[in-house]
């Protein structure tokens, strides 16, 4: 008899992470091409797809629980149902958990634990919750409409700044012209690169590291929009924090400029909640979701929770009884 | 023989406004449809049919000249080829004169004088130039990369400022948050509304006038964003002033919100450059384009210049020396 297989997904605006726990064995696989969209608006046909894809890449065929973290849920995602009945014949599922990616980050960071927990990456959520009645969600509406102190706003104010500095107006940065020009060629090749595009907030994002290298050689400018998306991030965490233990933990891509977001980000929050305590991520979005599979064989899921988390089954009771990791799979029909 | 006939077309985010001359008669037309767009980059084929319905609507079905300012060029619109090809047979063009609006506001604002013309509707830019050597271009990057100070900014800093307040986060408006419920619904609909639509930047500019009414009815935050704006703007209006007599006018539908505008504009431009002098606008983009018409088909057009001014004419010959209005049309072939 083969172990309980479980794959947890995260769905990001910087493509598709996997990891797999099969008994004694794991794996990861990542798919960083930008997430299908159609619209804005999450692809779930095409990323079913994908997320079967990457994890048949893997060797893997047959999957007992699987729960993925999905960017831009609530809002965009319509209809996660489409995943659960893309994914469960493909891989034989008992269990399909479909979470916004701000879920997933949540329990990797704080396990199952309360506190809020800010998800940064291309774009920005954050969640307080305790999983249990306290569900409070700020900011995560997107590059046009908020995201503030996202990958998409570093990039886009680093961006401006060099446009700014191409045009002589006031708060330019030649640092950034230069990098700019270096990245994208002249002004109007960015213009279409970034209009014509599928996916325009991705290709704001993929300045944010230029940014980032620009403000470690010590162009202010770019210190500067550092500092400000630490400020914005912490006026979202700290949105998000009411009802529970002020605990703030994050997780996501942006956070690898922990050299230069971090201490803007605590010190603007102590600030604002004096009090408030951090904890560094215990794991990623990944691994929440893998936990969660987990714990959808386990313990039965977490309860579904609209819009932040859906359960699909093959029937409730296939899945709660069935006790701890390693126990039988439950019954399927295919 | 009938009168000389002349078309001066402005295209802009805000739609087609179009303006005929012929002899003493003088008619006015406008379309507040969306300009049409290809992944953010205007449809010259749609919008060459877009003009020549609404010049076939007023009646009109020959002109001796035509010139269009068209939003989005330089950078989004590539082939303006495209337009005389397919208005010329249609209307037995002479000539056309196919411009950014940013030179058909100038001319507008500022008959054929030097100096600087920000024109800010939907987005913004500015020209300052003596229509010879001096051709200084800021901002016009369109709403992910600038339009700083644009009705479109306006708009999106507007709905920012909403969410903030529907998130209990910093720099929040409840009042704005009220009127974007009022507008929109719930934060969700909105959500779908933007990034499911064709032209996202003008879902945003819908809002600018409900942050007008806002500002207008006191609303602290309203009030603060139209300030900036004024600044923004400002700021892109001294950029385009090096080499020129610093005289300022403008146009554009976002100063139909002068009281709100104006005076924070003006002090501005006054605190980076003592000495500036501003000019009340003499007319519109549309006024604009039809004395370039007049001007192409009077003393031969201006000379082209790429990116910003393209002249098309049956020969060169045909338009240069045939003088002065109501001069004898020159010879076409069909």
């Amino acid at each position: 008899m083969s172990p309980s297989a479980y794959a947890g997904v995260d769905v990001g605006g910087g493509g598709v992470r996997v990891r797999i726990e099969a008994g004694e064995e794991s794996a990861y696989g990542e798919d960083a091409a930008p997430v299908p969209r159609e619209r804005g608006r999450v692809d779930l046909h095409r990323l079913a797809d994908r997320i079967a894809a990457s994890v048949e890449e893997m060797g893997v065929d047959r999957l007992d629980t699987m729960a993925i973290g999905v960017t831009g849920l609530p809002g965009l995602v319509r209809e996660p149902g489409t995943l659960w009945d893309a994914l469960r014949p493909r891989f034989g599922l008992g269990a399909l958990v479909v979470a916004g990616d701000m879920v997933t980050t949540h329990v990797g960071a704080l396990g199952f634990a309360p506190g809020v927990v800010v998800a940064a990456g291309t774009g920005v959520i954050t969640l307080g919750t305790d999983l249990d009645g306290v569900w409070n969600q700020a900011d995560g509406w997107g590059h046009l409409l908020g995201d503030h102190g996202s990958g998409t706003w570093v990039g886009q104010q680093g961006l401006h700044a060099a446009l700014r500095a191409h045009d002589g107006r006031a708060g330019g940065s030649p640092a950034l012209l230069e990098r700019m020009t270096a990245r994208f060629g002249p002004p109007l090749d960015l213009v279409a690169f970034v209009y014509e595009s599928a996916s325009p907030a991705h290709c704001l994002a993929s300045f944010a590291p230029s940014v980032a290298e620009a403000a470690r050689a010590g162009d202010p400018v770019s210190r500067r929009i550092w500092t400000e998306a630490g400020r914005q991030l912490a006026q979202t965490a700290v949105a998000a924090a009411s009802g529970l233990e002020p605990v703030f933990s994050w997780g996501g891509r942006l956070f690898d400029a922990e050299d230069l977001l971090m201490e803007p980000f605590q010190s603007a929050v102590s600030a604002l909640l004096p009090g408030a305590r951090f904890a560094a991520p215990r794991g990623t979005s990944a691994d929440g979701a893998l936990a969660l599979a987990r714990a959808a064989a386990a313990d039965g899921p977490l309860p579904p929770r609209h819009p932040y988390l859906y359960v699909f089954a093959e029937t409730p009771a296939a899945i709660t009884p069935t006790g701890g990791p390693g126990a039988q799979p439950p019954p399927r029909t295919r």
